[in-house]
């Protein structure tokens, strides 16, 4: 190629999950012919998401602040804990407005084959915040995968052996499924029948 | 979601092509969760392409320089001038070792459903290039789609109107290919099979 930022930019955008060399090569014509404007603005989101974007000391979800939003609304029910993989987890069981407690968010899930272990999910945080005094209930909304499921499992056991109640989504959510793409009614219905686990 | 930043980010990734909301959710937090870095250098070749990456002067390819490597090549032939809708495309013609001459991109083709017109390729320097004493023959190697057909046509028209020799890559290269796809040895044969056009 005749230009070294082109190569640059190419092989940069190759770090993005799911874009092979075609794909970062068409995006980088793109946006360099097309949309210099929309390339400007996403080198100013990286930079600043990079730079501001931390986790929550609290629920470990992404925010700017030290504690998120959500974990210092004095309106949410603090004997409640509801543990997700992801932030956008957490968003589908917000939308469902059946649950008022707070979140702890995993940023994952258990994959031995990945390499993914407890250490990696930082589950002494998780084992911290429940632990606090104020939280009476765990509710694992782990995905109904096998990931998620041994995920879920794991933990259960770790807080039960601390002497917490802990619950499980009911098994309303399709075997297989992964939360993200599940419709809000789905999951409404399986935060009403979360049961024992 | 409870980051500023990141719903920043992941409106500027939707500007990708080919990325949609779920894509951009995905990438926002794999590379904020899994690969800061890979996200840090990302803002940096974005911003130092369009910081630095323009057209060359003389083939209108992408370069740093005012005129690119290959347009200042003592060893190239001057009187060939290769026509090319991409820079992929160009590269593809450079790797067969067929071609000595000269290139002018087009950064796109006609397209009157996408309201791209002979202004927006800027093919009034195509003409200025083609007719600067030294170009005998110039070589349409536009795509053998109906746009990239229909483009060589309209180019064809306007040079052998100036009284250039103008000839077309051999039907070599499949109906309805795009070059970009199409192996090394087939574009070889077509560029020695080049007919006038
Ligand atoms: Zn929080
Ligand atoms: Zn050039």
């Amino acid at each position: 190629m005749s230009s070294k930022s082109l190569d640059f930019l190419t092989e940069a955008l190759k770090r993005l999950p799911g874009v092979g060399p075609k794909s970062a090569q068409r995006m980088a014509f793109h946006l360099l012919q097309h949309d210099r404007e929309g390339a400007a603005m996403l080198s100013r989101a990286l930079y600043q998401a990079v730079d501001q974007v931390h986790h929550c000391a609290q629920c470990n979800t992404f925010t700017e602040a030290e504690v998120c939003d959500l974990c210092q609304d004095e309106a949410r029910d603090r004997s409640l804990l509801c543990v997700v993989e992801t932030p956008a987890d957490q968003v589908m069981i917000e939308q469902t407005l059946t649950y008022k407690g707070l979140y702890f968010v995993l940023m994952g899930r258990l994959s031995p084959l990945d390499g993914i272990g407890p250490k990696d999910l930082h589950l002494d945080k998780l084992v911290g915040r429940s632990t606090d005094g104020e939280v009476r209930e765990v509710v694992l909304a782990t995905n109904f995968t096998n990931e998620g499921e041994a995920t879920a499992h794991y933990i259960s056991e770790m807080l039960k052996a601390r002497g917490l109640a802990v619950s499980r989504l009911a098994r309303g959510v399709p075997v297989g499924g992964e939360l993200e793409y599940v419709d809000a009614g789905t999951i409404a219905r399986a935060m009403l029948d979360r049961r024992s686990a």
